[in-house]
This record gives C-alpha cells, sequence and structure tokens, in this order.
C-alpha cells in the first residue's frame, strides 16, 4: 500500500540538531513551484517532528520568501523559547544558502477552559447535496475535493468583476485522509486568490505572508475523521499591489477548527 | 521641548550589526510588563531603523513569548532574504540571554496597482460628538484617547457576560501625534481582551501572537495626521486557554490602514 500523497509530500528526515530534509512533491505542484499550502504543512511538520516540541500548535506564521524550487530543502527549527506549558517556535526553509521560507509557531499545551466560538458556521446545505466543482490545471487542485456554495472562480475572465469576495466551500483531502495539524494547515491555503473575483482578471500574484490560529486539540481535529470542512474567506483590503484576506475553517458537525489570514502581492 | 512618549519609548540605539538596544517605558507600563502595543513598535522600530532596510512595512507578526522585565532589552533585526522589491525579516527581543519577543516582517517597496477596500469603515458619529471614555488603572491606557461607540467593558464584573464580543471606538494617540509604522502597530494591540465581553469575568489572560497587515504607504499614514482612528475588533475562537479576533482600523476619512489578529492565553 502506497502512502497518501500527503504524507508523502510532508515526509522530513530528522539531519539532527532541529534540521530537517525535505522534498518538493509533484502531485502537489501550482503553477509556478509548489501549492503555498503544502509548503506551510512542511514548514509546521518540522516542529511537530522535533525532538523538543512542547504541546500542540495554537498561533503559526509563514512568510513566503521566494519561489520554492522543484527539489530538495532544508528546514531549520529552533525553539526561541520555552515556557512551562508554551514554546516559541523560529523556522527557516532554506534551498542551498537560500532562505525561501519563514516562519514562527506558538506551540502550547492546552487546558480545559470556558470556551464558546463565536464564529459561527454560517447555514449551508450538507456537502452531499452538492455536486463536486471541477478544477483543473495544475497538480495540486486534484489533491482536494471542493464543493462550492458561494463565491467561485469568474467564469468570464472580463474585467467584470464583483463589488465583494466572499467565497464558501466543502473541501476535504482527496483522496480522503484523517484530518490532522499539518492537512488543516495545507486547507488554510485552498482559496483561490480574491483579486481574481474583484476583478474577473488572471493577474499575476502570490501569498507572501500567512497567518493561521488553531482553535481544536489534536483529538478534535482526529474526531473530524475524513469529513468535509466549510471553508470561507473574504478579501479586506486591495491596493499598492498587496491584498488580504480573512478566514474560517469549521468541521462539517459546525465547530471552529481554525482561523486564518493572508496576504498576498499583485502585479496590476 | 521634550519628546513626545511614544517616541522616547521607541527611541532605539544603534549597537552594529542589526543589533539594537532599547528601553522599557514607564509612560506605556501595563498590569504586568509593558503594553504589547508598544513592544510590536519597538521590534517594528528595529527593522525600520535597521540601515539595509527595503521599503514599507506589508505584513508584521509578533510573538509575545515572556513578559518584558523593566529595563534595557536588546532587538536583532535581521534580513532573512532580499529580493528586487521586498525583504524578509526575523527579529529577536532579547533581556540577557533571554528571548522574551520574536518577530517576522515583510518589507515592501509599493506600486501604484488597481484598488479598492472591501472592508468598508461602518457608519458612525464623529469623534467630536462622543465623549472620551475614562480608562484608568495602569499607564499605557493614558497614552490613548479612546471614544467608545459599541462594546465598552462590562460595568458589572458579574459573570453575565454576551454572545457577541464586537467593539468600536475612535481612537488616537494622547497627546495627538501624526501617524506612522509605528504608532498605527501599537495601536493594533489597543482592544482590551474580547474575553472580558463574552465573560464579564476578569480572568488573567495575555496576547501571545499578533499580526498585522497595513494597508497604506508611508505618505498616506503622514496624509491622516493627528486625526482619529475607527478601530474595530470581533472575537473568533474560544476554548482550551487561548481565543483570537479579527480587527480592523480605518482613518478618519474611512480609508482602511491596517486590518490585525490576534491570539491571547487566558486561565480559566
Amino acid at each position: 500500500m502506497s502512502a497518501h500523497p500527503f504524507d508523502a509530500a510532508i515526509s522530513l528526515q530528522a539531519q539532527g540538531d532541529g534540521v530537517f530534509q525535505g522534498r518538493t512533491s509533484a502531485p502537489y505542484a501550482n503553477f509556478i513551484g509548489p501549492y503555498g499550502g503544502i509548503t506551510a504543512a512542511q514548514c509546521l511538520q518540522s516542529v511537530l517532528q522535533h525532538p523538543q516540541r512542547l504541546g500542540e500548535p495554537v498561533a503559526f506564521t509563514i512568510n513566503f520568501a521566494a519561489a520554492v524550487a522543484d527539489g530538495t530543502f532544508l528546514l531549520r527549527a529552533r525553539p526561541a523559547r520555552t515556557n512551562r506549558s508554551t514554546q516559541h517556535w523560529i523556522v527557516e526553509m532554506l534551498q542551498g544558502d537560500e532562505v525561501v521560507a519563514t516562519a514562527t509557531a506558538l506551540t502550547a499545551v492546552r487546558r480545559p477552559t470556558w470556551g464558546g466560538h463565536e464564529a459561527h458556521m454560517p447555514e449551508a446545505p450538507r456537502p452531499e447535496e452538492i455536486k463536486r466543482t471541477p478544477r483543473h490545471g495544475v497538480a495540486w487542485l486534484e489533491r482536494y475535493d471542493m464543493r462550492f456554495l458561494l463565491g467561485m472562480i469568474p467564469r468570464d475572465w472580463d474585467g467584470g468583476g464583483a463589488s465583494e469576495s466572499l467565497s464558501r466551500l466543502w473541501v476535504r483531502d482527496e483522496p480522503p485522509r484523517p484530518l490532522d495539524f499539518a492537512s488543516l494547515a495545507a486547507l488554510c491555503d485552498v482559496f483561490f486568490p480574491r483579486l481574481w473575483l474583484r476583478r474577473a482578471r488572471q493577474t499575476p500574484l502570490g501569498t507572501v505572508s500567512m497567518t493561521i490560529y488553531f482553535h481544536a486539540t489534536a483529538d478534535e481535529l482526529q474526531a473530524t475523521g475524513t469529513g468535509y470542512l466549510l471553508a470561507q474567506a473574504r478579501g479586506q483590503g486591495f491596493g499598492g499591489g498587496y491584498f488580504d484576506h480573512a478566514a474560517q475553517l469549521w468541521s462539517e458537525g459546525g465547530s471552529l477548527l481554525a482561523t486564518t489570514h493572508q496576504v498576498m502581492y499583485y502585479k496590476e
């Protein structure tokens, strides 16, 4: 039995001293370089696999510093500060002597407290009632089963555009794979660029920074199994070559799993 | 004439090699250690003052790793990657041999492009029509003129709480000071904890990570002068000892200046 393509993609070889070697993965290729979500998952995985790791991810920020070239890369993960129940990480992804991504992470031993999520899952038909949205062109799109409810990519690239860029979709790994922190991190980058909805033009662009806050424990993620997630993103500011969006991901049962934000550059 | 307390607080002495020395500032003291916003501004300032800096801040993430003790600190700012028009920074704040904060920043030479902010400023009465909201107890509260429109701190700490934690206020430096990237970064942490609105209990808590996306150039910030900003924050997920909020800040004229998110730990 061969491994799931996601597990193959995030497989890292420990080189000692917090250094790990990985390799880009053809099944997660994007137009230029890999899908950003897989790069995020690889960076997070270097923390998850680190022998000194304390607790589970709570916050994670990745900065995409350069296109990742096909082939091997090194990840250097360092606990900058370890407290009693929290730990702060600095991660660098390198190819040759060049930094291609930087990341920071907060891991923590979570304790039960009062809770009550405020970002509620919007009402939506069940994923089984929605047809899979066909998406092709680059490999990574085939790695996700996406079922759009709202805000699909423009049908006509006629420069018409819309005044709002809210998208909502059901999504899961294809083939299905039980959810964990690494795959949830990858799913946080699943949204196509909000600028495409606003402008209906295929402007060159790319994510430069993404932050994720995790709202579930490993056990809670495992309990969601291979169910679909409801993912929603909305643009905020667009101008001077950069725009951002704010997004949320819920389990099929309606539990908030992650909130995430990112900023993309664009050319015109 | 003495310097504005904010300028005194972010004053850094270059030690060479991207290392700067600063000092905590009594006018920005919080319950324990300094106001997080001033620590954020100091970290960003080490990038702004760095002789190799390219462009203006676009994205900034700070991780609060430990309480900052009263006294001096060192900031070590390093350009991890410099491209043609973008630069990725890693910053560490140290006291003795201990890391007390980490940060990453993206600076970029912005170019004029299509623009159109989607996060619109909500309708609100002008700041002059609203009385200043008295807030006391710790020094940093006196450094801001806050005029709450919505979602003020609970009057009665009776455990009643609310189902939503939306706050909206006009805010500016006190005394007034022309806006720049450092002061805007500090203003992004001005929101009191969303948990207080939800629970009406003074639970021990603190910010562990904050991300800011800047949507204005230095010139646009300067043009806002000493006007009030409309600042709005709303909680998202609360559980397992951590909660987050998403926030936006607009100029008095209604232009989106920054979007920001943060995650706080809490004890019960």
